[in-house]
């Protein structure tokens, strides 16, 4: 049995690189395990050896202590990895095959997953519907952040890259399939967005440049991506993208000036509850404020995305209302102009496949628009910081020095 | 040329019947009227003698004084009448035909409209997209509880009944067309009811009974409708729906009584902004409650449709955040749920007509659901008040005494 | 481990009820079994205690010798029943559970599968996609015209009734969930009814009658069965069907004799390939003959569901085209109509849970519609023979006498 | 009044460029008139100069004499032009406008129109649904390719471009918005062609070209393009697919040597009824073998869109069922693989603006995909010969000079 390590909170604003166990066919009591599934038999599990890990921005809100994430709790639930052991009940997976791994844990039998809505499964977390590998309030399966990490369902739940050699070859690219490329593809899929549309993205965080290529590959005439950051703008003009820095302009402005009117087709919210004021407002928190700005800049008629995480709780907000999850709306607005608002978890299954074949055929480049970084699993604290600062870059991490960083 | 009357708004809490113009083929300035639409010429019109023009909750929303509506507006949208004179534009109407209006006022020519987005029509109403008959803001289109009213793009709007006598014999159902049977049927539609759905809808007034009537044609396996009176929950009661008092029982409470579980598969908000708290904050106006109580009862991955109105700015809100029409919304939770919420004016045309033919066939029996109750046009202001009261009655104007009130 | 016993085909024309083997969680060599799939482990099923088992249309097939079935192949596609054991790998079903179980048997895990698409599992059937039990190149996995059978992928495939008592209470509709009630609902959806369509139903069989009540369900204004046998288009009639005697008039005339137009919104081919001439060409089999006449009714921009089955083989055929699936079809005219036409197997997941609570909350009449008639197991060649000779009945196999028979 | 000039059918094999009629806003007798359109007011209508009308595969179905269009017929349905004139009841064209006109005649104001079903509007042609612009037994109404041409419904039809300069210098992308571009994306989009998909498709004439443009638009992974003319295979990996010639190769091998495996998601059928047979039979018309060859190659649950013409009647078939447009299908292989089949003319409307918009921000290059050649409107007759020998061009007619062929 090889020895592991993962990435562990570590209190407000610290993540440690720690010895774990290394993953058997039951969920073992640990940090954050919901009590209900200590002891869990898990022989419909495959044991990966991960070979590209990824830091979300959703991990920064347990980072940043705004969550009740408990210390110790293993992190990551972008996973990409080798099959190495699987239980007596896996049918269709081999020792050996490279597997992406959707973020939302799913059983595949329930009667969720069987209408696609593998988001919100009903038989991996006992608090409510969904899961996540390494999340508070999740259940409590160990975190992918690791060397290696235990996938339950693993029929359900893997895909199985056809080409080893290729895929290890577009490892940067396909390590975005377990969530932020799904999760931007359903941001623009629910907004509308189609051939011939005109978008705008709200963040330029990784979640809103993969939203951004999505929303090309979709066809779109015009992405507009809106930030305050200079550096993440940047990277979403190098591919393409028009952009409007909202600590400086205006949106419907900057649209009006991109597009010569001032709304567009289609809006995606890739921010989510942490977002702050536009203009002068910018230094805030303003937790609705991005999906106001939505309101006012989709035309009558349109749909707006919502892959940016609001939540149900949180402690850290200014006011009581935010602490429990309620944000002043203009739903009067949104109401106005018959629009449409779609939430929730990206079930990543829904898109995973064919965003698959759109990378190995090269038909999209999401390691570049979200400017992909590998670095070594012991690294991960300088990449959670880096990140947090807003760096305009995607971390991988990569556990066993597969990706080029050893 | 036939002398008209018509229900005018005459202040808070007034409506009065007045004499009004005959109308004829051009748009004239009058109360409300918008100055770009002035002098619109209209030969694609049709002038209707009015059969049927039903008192809505919208035209409440008007006379209870909490919008900017100008005294000696005509109100009225849910229209259906005999075409009496055509104009030189008109190619596919006859003089004696029977039609059904929807409210939306539609130029079947625009971007929108060809997209079947009939709400939104961009060249109806000079402020925004979208307009209705007799309605502040919406261009100034006069209202049709009336004796005769104008109808533009009436080869587009009109949807002609195809016997005359038949349609006759069935107007107390088929007048619900214009208005609140599609939007009941489009709360339902957007909210993903279905065969076998189970439904919660808020509110048991005319859409909400409508939106009752429309859960059970699509084949939804229980309906269960809210509401504070009584007398609209024996209304709803009447014709198989089970019921939630609120003012009495918790929501979640209600459908595990009914249901053997708290949550459904779908909710509809048939009340808007004028909605009170449940239980013992029942007395007090709650503007968000109901859109909250959606996610609290829609289980996670459903939808809810929003029918009910939700305004950009109400002068006689509560708090300044309410008079902007900046409600405290549970998006959390939503988000956690993986909602997705439809809001806006119903697109009437695309449901008008397979109604129209479900009413013809027997299939449903609307009048009887909202309990449709003609009154002669004289006595209108009696309508609205009773109306206004709670009455568990649709209110049917009788303008030329052909549904036997006369 | 109890004794079993199974109808079983006897060559052209001939069932008989026999001795069979007690079923194990593996699937063994046996008529019918392909050799790819001898010896496979199901240790992911269920063997279920056989509550009721349907005769189906197109296990006619195979009896009429029309196929390739080997003499010995146990019939039975099918299934409901209380779970007697389950395979180790069976999560989510307890000992006692009484369940519907799909026709088609699908892994759950496929790509086809997670698309919904169980009609297609590729892990199944090692000929081509899609399998069933009992069935002919199916793949060999045993039918359920049997006393025990076993149910692999049992926590995918199986539907759980929420009640066991009241599920024996209504077990003469829900049995209908195992096939002919979604695949009639299929054909309905496919073809695009909806509330106040038409549609015309070609052929009152059990799955032309089961559309029928589907597309009443669905709202259907009007709903035209047409057939040559007078018992079962008496049986349309029973439930508030219209319908046409296509041995004596031509569905146009009739279509037009009961709408007062000679098309309709949408058209079911609840016949398939032993489909007969209409009018004096009646006795005559005629391939195409209901395919083309449903070009004929469906209005244009009309779709056409088939849940008819058409062969690609039919070794009985009266000329070599349609030995070899190749029919004479008007497709010039469904282009000129802008026609749509969607075939195949009825992926019964799809649909069966909604299906259910329908049933349980009294919405459907599902055995009424069809005439189900529960006859004892050992009388299966009785019911073989009497369907064949156009009985207006679906007759259900009552292995344990649970159903009254006994 | 200025004279004008259009191509006219000439007799089997040829065309010849004549005098013709200046539009007025009546339509006129003349060849091809309906009688029952004789004398039709057209107030709703614009007088167009024409800027660029192409030549379509299928006006050569009648200059081959394969249909039944007499003599002096005025062909050309793929109109863009100037508004030189409007009828009194256009409100929203100006003169001077420039826009692209559906080559599918549409009211506006029917039940189908009201649908997006402009494919098969019911007030245009009175022989059946759907019409189009000098068409065989499609009204009447005068084709486009002429100086200056009458467009009924004007507000309805013409698709206005928002800069006209831009317009002008992008008039061979935005000619192809009239037809071929919405009728392959049509075909792909009813295919279910997505992100990813892979996508074969039969025929590389222009509408084959134009719908592998758009699968590439629509995200797809691999396009792959099959033919018997080497010339237009060529064309077709100049933009980046790949190509079967199917004189040389069995389309199944083909698509096994290009992706690794013998099926694809998704088939479009650009060839219809004037196919021929595969390999050796290459030279023998073969009306079916398209069709059927669709079925062969898409994988289980895929769709088949049929851009393709298929007609009801066709007097120069080689047998009797095909003189009436029937033909020998597969029927029974389509049904066993779960195929849906999409047929008729592309209702252009759906599509076109999303196109513009795709074309304007130069996310497509329709015009070097198809190979656009503009030609003098007096060099018709060369365009449709070298057409009909297989030229990989779409000969784009430029009556006035104004695409620099003067």
């Amino acid at each position: 049995m090889a020895e592991n390590r993962g990435v562990a909170y570590a209190g407000p604003g610290r993540v440690e690189v720690v010895d774990i166990d290394y993953p058997e066919f039951v969920l073992k009591d640990g940090p954050g395990v919901h009590p209900a599934n200590v002891g869990r038999q898990v022989h419909h599990g495959v044991i990966l050896k991960v070979v590209a890990s990824n830091i979300c921005g959703s991990d920064q809100h347990m980072v940043r202590g705004r969550t009740t994430a408990p210390e110790g709790l293993v992190l990551g639930h972008e996973i990409t990895g080798e099959v190495v052991e699987k239980g007596r009940d896996v049918e269709f997976l081999d020792i050996g095959d490279l597997v992406s791994v959707p973020f939302n844990i799913a059983c595949g039998r329930c009667a969720n997953c069987k209408a696609r809505r593998t988001g919100i499964c009903l038989n991996v977390n006992p608090d409510r519907p969904g899961s996540a590998y390494g999340y508070v309030d999740m259940g409590g399966w160990v975190g992918g952040q690791a060397r290696y990490v235990l996938v339950p369902y693993a029929d359900f739940n893997a895909l199985r890259f056809p080409d080893k050699q290729q895929a290890m070859e577009k490892m940067l690219d396909l390590t975005m399939l377990s969530d932020i490329f799904p999760t931007g593809f359903h941001g623009c899929v629910t907004a509308g967005v189609g051939v011939g549309s005109t978008v705008y993205i709200a963040g330029a965080g990784p979640v809103g440049l993969a939203a951004a290529a999505s929303a090309q590959l979709l066809g779109a005439a015009v992405v507009i991506v809106a930030d305050m950051i200079g550096e993440r703008l940047q990277q979403a003009r190098a591919f393409g993208c028009e952009t409007v820095d909202v600590s400086a302009e205006d949106p419907r402005a900057g649209i009006e000036r991109i597009l010569g009117e001032s709304e567009v087709d289609a809006g995606v919210d890739a921010v989510g509850f942490e977002a702050r004021g536009h203009g002068e407002a910018a230094a805030e928190e303003a937790p609705a404020a991005v999906l106001n700005t939505m309101m006012d800049v989709t035309a009558a008629g349109g749909s707006v995305g919502i892959p940016g995480l609001y939540v149900t709780g949180d402690p850290g907000a200014a006011d009581e209302a935010a602490r429990e999850g309620s944000l002043s709306v203009r739903i009067g607005l949104g109401w106005a102009k018959s629009h449409a608002f779609f939430t929730g978890q990206c079930p990543v299954m829904l898109y995973h496949r064919q965003l698959m074949k759109a990378i190995l055929h090269d038909r999209v480049q999401i390691a570049d628009a979200v400017n992909a970084t590998p670095i070594g699993l012991e690294e991960a604290a300088r990449g959670y910081r880096e990140f947090d600062r807003g760096a305009a870059r995607k971390y991988v991490l990569d556990p066993h020095g597969l990706l080029g960083t050893a």
